[in-house]
């Protein structure tokens, strides 16, 4: 039995390092023996696509095949412009049909067009029917290679079937029950069919319940529903009902894993799928689209102060209080907004009570702008002195908390309604909002009330 | 075969509302009788507990235990505090059991103890030796039900036992091997069995390649293993080695949900685990404590610019940027960290290079700090005229990206290494800090060059 022992520590990289500069083949060899193929891709990262490359091939081609499959998709298109056709071939070959369509998306047209041809024959079809979909549905996210029984068979054909798909088909949980014209009918777990008598026929005990997702479902949608139902595979039909696929929850965990870093993403600005170690030249460009809405957002706020040059120039204390106003705005439109993506995000959400959702939004921000505003105005009773600035202050803070509530609530639900996904409002487009709409309610404050 | 066709629409649900008001006991049986349990438990969230009890004791035992196992853990407490302990335990008695501990621990002590005191015999060691581990360990995430072989048993004894063990065991995809005395040899997977011949010895096929966790191992790191070496069920060992549970990936999933969720609760600055249709007090609770602390960092910047009055009250336009200045400095920051966060979220992770990367963060905050003070610069001078405050804005924008940066790169990595969540650093926290220090290095610009 193996545990997990594997730690890829600095000394070994230095180490692995140094053999490869040597180009010491048998001592990497040895080391990677016992490794599983998952940490050898982590350990790969650390190298550059010719000593990847040059590892790899020391391996044996199966385990080159999982290695390849496994390293995300910017390492591995970078990674495969050092191999040629005839070697990318011989790796995809192994591989299952929905990693290879994935890959085939990732290489320049006319590679991939020179891959499909080599392909192994039934390969090569299940690959070509996959291409047809958008990744980010259900189709793109299926494999072809699955177990299927007629309804008429026995239990002992059933096990047949396996043992000729069982060198294709590397994790299967269950066999899908169609009839004569492929339209799914149901499953039979392995469990059950390991407990059945082998002459029993396939219609007397399969499973009528099974749920189903069709092609053209999105990928996020189909993580819904694995979750929800708990499953561990589901299969995929088209619109006719005949099974053409099925998916399991590794692909799945992988769609969640996406989802939460483009969320974070959008919350914290950044336009671009981007990642630390990216180029200087990429990072930069992912940050400079909101970074420029900010500024330009800050210029508006310039511009509008301006009309209040004179009040400024008679209470200068009125700036203090600047930040205060547009920090708290912005904290409590992020609070707001994330709180709504959250609800739109669970399962059985259903939008309605608007009214309800509202009043209940205001109930928590009147309380909170009480709350704040009375704790402002005793500090700055005691720290600045009593002075009917902090009336406005205090006053102006309240009112901010309540539009912010209110904007950080209906933006996303908007942005939800228009097709937009919702956690964009919890990012800078909410606080430069916020920013502006707090000025405005601070600034008309004093201008009535002082 | 079923399709996934059931949606909650408002129609369905006011016609539900009207059958409960009356009772209608054949209505409600019969529309719910085609419905997939994880579907009625969606539908159960929109009814009170009484509502949601009458429903569920229409139902048959099975489906009531599913779906209150479906439940969230604080629809669930609220929910069973309408049921006796009696019927409690009828219906934990047909769940696995870490669904059971899970249960247990969220409901009195006096009510779980007369619970277990009631469960099956085999249920109740099990329960209570999983009641011993925290829920944030492989331990509390376990179940106890696994099917587990003797090396030298044969495939005809293997399938007995899962014959044996197959009430109890709802989900299991391998046979776990275990010498004489439980210490876990390896796995061998249903399709193996399924495949070899009946008087194989499980000695002979069984695969010693098998990733297991410790007890004591946290989730997230479970989560971490689990999608990296693609499993859907990891066998558990005590620190002797010995079996004693399996985690299955649908559990991990979940672990996966809930830490995205802490993210963003996190980085919105919402302090506990609360939901929009929590009640206003909790709500309002929730989002004091960051909301205090952002009001006193405006206190402070306030109190700083006192120091500024006199700069402030001679070129009233110093104040007019403000907005501007503090907008980006909290943009960079946020972009900064959520792209550390990222990067030590992500698996196969080293920390090493500190320099290298502060290097790097750097270059893109130079470019980026350059880019943005050309825009300002330009724009001040085309709307506000040319004027030295120009200049001193442009400079001091270029300095706020360059330290909001640094700190937006710092702070995580510090919160990590002091073993915090580093996306607390994504937050409020971050733009706080960024907030004073971006008001800082603006008045020393003015101050040295105005």
């Amino acid at each position: 039995m193996k545990h997990v022992e594997f730690e890829l520590n600095k000394e070994f990289r230095d180490r692995f390092q140094e053999a490869l500069d040597a180009r010491d083949g048998d001592f990497i060899r040895d080391s990677l023996q016992e490794v599983n193929p998952a940490d050898i891709t982590a350990l790969l990262y650390e190298f550059n696509g010719e000593e990847s490359k040059y590892v790899l091939d020391l391996l044996t081609l199966d385990v080159r095949a999982r290695i390849i499959n496994d390293l995300d998709a910017d390492t591995r298109k970078n990674f495969l412009s050092n191999y040629t056709t005839e070697e990318i071939t011989e790796v995809v070959n192994l591989l299952d049909s929905d990693d290879v369509a994935d890959i085939l998306n990732e290489l320049p047209i006319k590679t991939s067009e020179e891959i499909i041809a080599r392909l192994d024959a039934d390969l090569m079809s299940q690959v070509i029917d996959l291409l047809r979909y958008d990744e980010n549905v259900a189709g793109g996210l299926m494999a072809k290679e699955l177990i299927k029984a007629r309804d008429h068979w026995t239990v002992v054909q059933c096990v047949e079937e396996i043992r000729k798909q069982a060198e294709n088909v590397t994790k299967f949980y269950a066999v899908y029950v169609v009839d004569d014209a492929d339209k799914l009918l149901g499953r039979v777990s392995l469990q059950k069919l390991i407990l059945s008598d082998p002459r029993t026929i396939v219609k007397d005990i399969f499973d009528e319940d099974v749920v189903a997702v069709e092609t053209y479902m999105e990928d996020r949608e189909v993580a819904e529903i694995m979750s929800k139902y708990d499953l561990e595979s589901v299969p995929v039909v088209n619109v006719q009902g005949n099974l053409v696929g099925r998916i399991t929850i590794d692909d799945v965990v992988d769609v969640i894993t996406e989802q939460a870093e483009e969320e974070r993403q959008l919350m914290s600005g950044i336009t671009e799928d981007v990642e630390e170690d990216d180029s200087v030249w990429r990072n930069t460009r992912a940050r400079l689209p909101w970074l420029l809405i900010g500024i330009l957002g800050g210029m508006v706020s310039a511009r509008f102060m301006g009309f209040f040059e004179m009040e400024i120039a008679r209470i200068t204390a009125i700036a203090f209080f600047i930040p205060l106003i547009q920090a708290t705005g912005g904290n409590v439109g992020i609070q707001s907004s994330s709180l709504v993506v959250q609800s739109l995000a669970s399962p059985g959400f259903v939008e309605e009570g608007l009214w309800k959702r509202l009043l209940k939004v205001f109930s928590v921000a009147i309380l909170n702008g009480i709350f704040l505003s009375v704790v402002v105005f005793g500090i700055t009773w005691l720290v600045f002195g009593y002075d009917s600035l902090n009336t406005v202050v205090s006053l102006a803070l309240f009112f901010v908390v309540v539009f912010a509530s209110f904007i950080g609530t209906v933006t996303p639900l908007i942005l939800n309604r228009m097709g937009f996904n919702p956690a964009l409002a919890s990012g800078p487009f909410i606080t430069t909002t916020n920013d502006l709409l707090g000025l405005a309610v601070y600034f008309f404050t004093i201008h009535i009330l002082l």
